[in-house]
């Protein structure tokens, strides 16, 4: 073959023949976080589900699937003005709603944040599973992803398009979302599970506690890869553009996953409790959450010990939440409420050269309290007007019959026998 | 410790002692989008699998990875020297078959072209799911990526290395392949189940109608997230390099399939049925193949209406070929072929700076018509020819047991108790 | 809507305010390929568990889950600094241990070659699994991560803060590991199931073999994809920055992996045996490690080639494996082993502009040969020690019950009956 002759038509000229400047490689870079930021929520799907009962597969991801897609559009609507608007009192954004022109960058910013809006909604999901209905979880997901993070979104990283939020003048840090994405969406389910109170047979009428397994913990595994996959979207995309320090944060984030399962195996170890395959995976996200907020900012010591840390925080709460009795389904309060919370607490601790400040940590624990005056309430009183109105929680015997038979008139296994065999218990224990 | 002084050996000199040039930064932006859409064959290979019966599933994995092989290497042999060499007459290529050797550029441009032809075959696959016959598929695989599809690829997109096709001398707009690729795929589809029949069982001698439903919807929606996945590299990509406008492009991908998700709900919610999550996840990958072919040029409000409309199509497509008793498993041509139509033409009614223009809408038309005019026959036609040689469908006891056991000797599920209830249903039927 | 002004008060200034340096596009290169690296973890997981058992499904997704985190630990802690610490001897690394501190690139640095690491330590893990106690696995994925892969790494990648290795000193290529990564973790595979003996009831005492299919051949099949997904990772990133080689390393990775798959396939079909869907993936997985050695320094032409042989010697190499009685569950000895030694010979015997020189070749069977007379007696003291103190396969009880339920306290699949047919054989030789 000879010497080879280039000459490509596509759209009718290379398009190399223009130097690459700064903002295309910055958008190349926000366009693939975004991709891995959207993965994430194949990962929570398949967590989700795998936690959840086989009855209620099809429910739980229907639930996933289209969260991200209501979530997209109220963003869109809404959300993004509220957040980013120019934001002159520092409460609210008031400008930018339902975007559809502007300049390159600007879409490319739309599509990153839209990804984070979705995966603030997603959060609820798993811990409201397999006795919420569909609708009324949607109409959820829709407010949390135009109304009530954005809102506290733009406190802490709002008003692109001119002013700034209060919580960002006090010089709260919160580099890619530990308490703005996870502890907010954290509040959001705590109020959702709270407003639904626990699945039949979860606690007993003698006080005793019965675990609910999930139906497949290989799908619990891969929904764990993928979200530690995605996460290096999630807090490496948050620079938004190409840095030297994407290599910081990305060890960072690798690390702290890292030493989250260690200190989940750990906790439960020195509970002399056994290592469950559900409890390590969450002890590795709640790492992750744990350091969103400082993976920019903190050496890798220390993202190593806000793992270490949150993965014991992760066994602990959810110890905590089953003696409160509270069903959080997939472990969503403790992962990504508790874990942000001590999050934002360590990206104040560990700055790098300002290390300990007890100013830095004030702000830091002013910023943790206003997400969780402001979302927890507006959950607890959002969730409280869907169940009144269109209804939150099945039937009893929708709960039984399972919400895939319920809600979906589909089966997710229509083909292999399954033996319900809680249900038969439950049943037994009514009789 | 002490300041690291950094000298890396790795190859003798490190790395970035040159400075990156932009056909560098090009080549990384499309040797990432095409791993990307690589990586939707195994969406492709999850969803139809996950559609088809527990019997099948062997065999839907194994088409699945295989023809990506076998197209790999027709493609690269005769398909990328029709469709990208010098094309003097404008209908197809004459140079470059089995490329060897290249500038560094020729690679990736051969890689990522490569990634096409293999999602071109694959189209067909979920379509004729469960009744073909292994070796007659991947014949037919061959013949797709290494014919089919480049000839008509050289009509729009070819010339690479000299000339250009003649409906891209028309302005025919069709940038990451809404009819070349997706169309394309669903007319051979077509074709295939034309040439195939229907399953046993789908539709009864007295008219009725009965739904198989898939083995495993966590894989049918797994597949979903893979395949929007990899469409961010399939239309980002698209640009062969990094440029601003990757932001409106992946923006646009996103917001067309959450409305086309949306799109599928609101139709079968008009039309009083149940909202499947099989169609509801076929209707957003409708909305990733309709803004395929504008998501360059049009603005977000029109790729959202693109993805709305798409998946409409998708749920009307599918009663549509319900009604003429054709047996398309997975919806691949509602989903491919129509909508693939739409979108071609959505990107001629939305072009940016020139809506509505009936002369370009015209051209599109033209562009959708030789696609349907070429790629239909020549399917037909070598489908009929396997058909009659080396055999297309299974006997009918193989159908019945199923293709894992009568062509690939092994089970999917080997320890899981299956309950084969639709034959039983088509035993009792018969007797 | 108005023309959009942008002002993103992200961390109080915007990232492309300067100018992306070179190193910030090379740090962005490698996050992104240490990402798909870390995905192959998620691969193997899948891969192993889908050929192991339903009860020891959770077992093997566990000790995926986990071997990437005390291998990262270990690496971090002792082996990165064996391996690319100040090699003045040539033999091993002697700085850099437990690094906290460091410029930029050398925390990216450190990110990827960790994922590396976890690499060659998982590879184990398949071979081993249904009969290795859960500690001694984890033991020794520590010593593989944290000393036997680094010190081999040292003689040919090591010095990258000084000095450098004996073996980089003779020329040796192996650009991204056919022999450094996937030779040497086979090695330890090898010696592991040499420890531990072949599974019950793999063969008999009448001299027969049975094979034991795997649970999930679904997962199998995605795990394949996922490897080859990351393996695009795994190779372009070992560029350690944006290149215009790029394409090649990329296109060779892809066309290696589609040979292996079709190179098994011939394999099979020449011996007249059943193309099994696991062999074929495996044929794939041959390819990559074969082309992973040279894929830098090779024509698209012999990539092919040397996938094609990899793929048949995938097949021949399992064969005689079983006729040596020697149970590796996944066939990792001789994917990993046999197709790293093949490969790291093809990238001598084709390496561009120095083809079949046998001072070259020569020195790439001396890798080859220090590779082997490292790791395996390394890894048999190893897995001996383990044995005899805190033990290594599990009881015949357990073995027998499936390690979920005996190390694990979990079952995979809980509500589905599961039929235990080949336990059954056993019991009814043994009775």
């Amino acid at each position: 073959m000879s010497r080879l002759w280039l000459f490509v038509v596509a759209l009718g000229t290379a398009p190399w023949a223009e130097a690459a400047s700064d903002q295309a490689l910055n958008t190349a870079w926000v366009v693939l976080a975004s991709a891995l930021v959207f993965f994430m929520q194949a990962g929570f799907a398949l967590l989700e589900s795998g936690m959840s009962r086989a009855k209620n597969a099809v429910n739980v991801m229907m639930k996933n699937y289209m969260d991200g897609c209501v979530g997209s559009v109220a963003f869109w609507v809404v959300g993004f003005g509220l957040m980013f608007g120019s934001n002159l009192t520092g409460w609210f954004g008031m400008s930018h709603f339902a975007p559809h022109q502007g300049a390159p960058w600007d879409f490319t910013f739309l599509l990153f944040q839209m990804m984070f809006a979705a995966t603030a909604a997603t959060i609820a999901s798993g811990a409201m599973a397999e006795r919420t209905r569909y609708a009324g979880y949607l109409v959820g997901a829709v407010l949390i992803s135009g109304f009530i993070y954005p809102v506290f979104g733009s406190w802490a990283w709002g008003g692109a398009y001119g002013g700034q939020g209060w919580l960002a003048k006090q010089g709260f840090v919160d580099f890619a979302g530990s308490t703005v994405v996870h502890s907010v969406g954290a509040w959001c389910a705590l109020a959702g599970v709270l407003v639904l109170g626990p699945r039949m047979g979860r606690f007993g009428v003698d006080g005793s506690t019965r675990a609910i397994p999930g139906h497949n913990l290989s799908l619990v595994t891969l929904g764990g890869f993928v979200l530690w996959l995605g996460w290096f979207g999630f807090n490496a995309g948050s620079t938004l553009g190409v840095t030297e320090n994407l290599g910081l944060i990305a060890l960072n984030t690798h690390l702290a996953a890292v030493c989250g399962a260690l200190g989940a195996v750990l906790a439960l170890r020195s509970s002399a409790r056994p290592v469950l395959l559900t409890s390590t995976i969450n002890g590795s996200l709640g790492g992750l959450v744990g350091v969103t907020a400082g993976c920019a900012s903190m050496l890798p010591g220390f993202a190593m010990l806000t793992g270490l840390i949150a993965g014991c925080l992760v066994v602990f709460g959810s110890q905590l939440l089953e003696r409160l009795r509270i069903d959080d389904v997939v472990g969503a309060v403790p992962v990504h409420g508790l874990c942000g919370v001590w999050g934002t607490l360590a990206a104040g601790l560990f700055f790098t050269g300002d290390l300990f400040n007890p100013a830095r940590v004030g702000v830091q624990a002013l910023g943790i309290g206003a997400a969780f005056a402001w979302a927890f309430p507006m959950a607890l009183i959002m969730y409280w007007i869907v169940a009144k109105t269109i209804g939150l929680r099945t039937s009893t015997l929708d709960e039984q019959r399972g919400l895939d038979y319920a809600e979906h008139a589909e089966e997710g296994y229509p083909e292999f026998n399954q033996a319900p065999i809680f249900d038969r218990n439950e049943l037994a224990r009514r009789s």
